[in-house]
């Protein structure tokens, strides 16, 4: 081995650390913890007997090109259907404003290595979701914390840092926006919302990055056009994936953006990793095509719709006084605030001993705030355990109150 | 869309160009063409029958985790199958020294963003793989070409290299080795220079990067030691992958180092995708402990060891005098060179007029150099396409002959 290998190692790689998060996943294999601390989609959601058939077709049918190298944009048929569905949500897209990523994560890592130099500023969330930080974080980026309001990230607070930016000629490389019950906080941006900061995005001149994992997981109320069908003229890169609404051990999403975008992306991941498997892209097409993708899809919003509605039962049940959590419309999270003297690092580790965890709310804060909240995942744990689970939690809670 | 996009991309996006080898895989889609221009595995190689029986048993018996997120350095039983087949190897190492990477591609991008920064210094071979500069450049790394003998990488020239940058104070931060059948000049380096330069290594106090896809496809000679095995102390990272020697659709490399290194390439990667396709690696191990994959490989280099004897047989028939080839005893490639004033780049273009396609050497030169030079894949085309292209790309470049 090497004398200094932390000294030579980059000036980015020196500032990575370990995700808090992917340390707490290694928690769930504990059969005994209940977690509610992972991302992680339900496994009975997985369409198991669909998906023999279809591989099975796939390799008989296209088992050389499904088995072979692929083109870096990706598969075109997947390309295809993934374009339609967006069509119908108001985007104005070719086939040639896709690219398909090694999950969404790559688009997260390819926004970094496209656009970020050390120092870079970049406008994102207060909370934001942490593989997001993390990813522009290996690039060197600065990101400024916007607050939020009960519509999301506040637009006052966003044009008072463009403003101020701009007189510091240091303007920001994006604005990071998950608008659909947003990751970790569970808001979704409404409409006249989305209009103010691309209006401001407009003025400023400065490009927005629309993350949208869940949006089609919506268990009640309207859907909130996307801010790049808003625009729909290049200002809004969007990023999706199949991880919450098909599978994620298949590591499949995409990066759609004006083509002058997705060109250099393209170029970029060439060098990242090549290719996404075109395997794993071939089976979701024929999947898509077969009809399975959406039918599917319903019964997954109804068992996480189920779920949430039982975590937050329960919450409403067993939380003591000063507990405060909110009420999504979709997606995967509700996010809780204990009162301000509280410490959500103390309280996991005195949960963990009570079987029960979650991710400490601080991870996605990046200016460090956020002590006294916690995430909690309701489309994991069983519907049984999302109510004994909160159970246990509201005790550990009201064990550690003054 | 933002007015100065290509203003604001980073430094080292900006550097990005567009990969030859990519743009030449396109052409592959017309079949009149013989393509010798990928690096692409022969579809015939493709185990379909065993695939489809392993799937339906990954997919009902482990399901849930396969389809799921999974642990960012792999899968442990795909560790542990890797780790036993590099320990009758000589390696000596743990499962923790191994991390699961989205194919090789993904191996070299951890290395560029674990270790270079803007401008640092980086030894590559004259020539070397392009996916690897490209990697490299992506983080602005300067590299230096290292000539070539008859045995690889000159190591008088890489001691001359090392006492000049030592000397500057701007020590390179790892020196890229393909030592078996390397890519694309076809050459294998024997033991003795394997130990010259990794003796450089210690002396001089820098890292090896052993990247060695093909080392498994010999066809004749013995086996070279790998330089990991060497040195056994931490001094080598080791890329491999299943890309040639089993599906490149799946997208499953490795990296195996010293666990210091292991456990920053993770935390890299958490950041850069997550987790590489648990699907594709349990089906991948499956694969493996049925004993299928040796059975296969077997198969594969007697194959390929046809289709090379072949193309070397119509190389002696057909090529005219003053261009000379290499005859490699393993691998996928042999380099030709065509006599000093003429322009693989020109031939190239007559070449697809007569449906034949190759890559040019100078895409393999980080400086340029090798403009009479050009590479050819024996293993995707089929034996008698072996023969038909030769005899072709024979008759362009006489008639390109002074």
């Amino acid at each position: 081995m090497i004398s200094n290998f932390q000294e030579i190692i980059s000036k980015n790689a020196k500032g990575m650390k370990k995700s808090a998060i992917r340390e707490l996943l290694k928690l769930v294999k504990d059969p005994e913890i209940i977690s509610f601390a992972g991302g992680l989609p339900a496994p009975e959601t997985f369409p198991r007997k669909e998906l023999i058939s279809i591989v099975k077709e796939v390799i008989e049918q296209d088992g050389a090109a499904a088995l072979q190298y692929g083109a870096t944009e990706g598969d075109d048929k997947l390309r295809t259907l993934i374009m339609e569905n967006y069509k119908e949500l108001g985007f104005d897209i070719t086939i040639d404003n896709i690219l398909i990523t090694t999950a969404s994560q790559q688009g997260l890592d390819l926004l970094g290595k496209v656009f970020i130099d050390r120092g870079d500023k970049v406008l994102v969330g207060l909370p934001s979701y942490l593989g997001g930080l993390q990813a522009f974080n290996a690039y060197g980026a600065d990101m400024i914390g916007i607050k939020f309001d009960e519509h999301g990230m506040r637009s006052d607070r966003v044009e008072e840092v463009l403003t101020d930016l701009k007189a510091k000629n240091d303007m920001p490389k994006f604005i990071y926006i998950i608008p659909d019950f947003q990751n970790p906080a569970g808001v979704t941006m409404p409409e006249f919302r989305r209009k103010e900061i691309l209006a401001l995005a407009k003025k400023y001149d400065v490009l927005i990055v629309e993350d949208s994992p869940y949006k089609q997981i919506r268990f009640e109320g309207k859907d909130q056009t996307s801010i790049f069908a808003l625009d729909n003229t290049g200002q809004v890169i969007n990023l999706g994936t199949f991880s919450k609404i098909f599978l994620p051990g298949f590591r499949i999403g995409w990066v759609i953006a004006h083509k002058d975008i997705t060109d250099k992306f393209i170029m970029a991941k060439q060098g990242t990793d090549l290719c996404t498997s075109p395997f794993v892209q071939k089976i979701s097409a024929k999947y898509i095509e077969k009809g399975y993708f959406n039918k599917n899809l319903k019964h997954t919003i109804q068992n996480y719709k189920e779920k949430k509605n039982i975590m937050i039962a329960a919450f409403e049940k067993y939380m003591p006084e000063g507990v405060t959590w909110t009420n999504p419309e979709g997606g995967l999270f509700l996010f809780v605030t204990l009162p301000e003297y509280m410490d959500a690092q103390d309280l996991f580790l005195k949960a963990i001993k009570k079987k029960v965890a979650f991710v400490v709310g601080s991870v996605f804060h990046c200016d460090g705030s956020g002590k006294n909240t916690m995430r909690m995942n309701f489309s994991y744990a069983s519907k049984e355990q999302n109510q004994e689970g909160v159970k246990r939690l509201a005790q550990v809670i009201r064990e550690s109150m003054r």
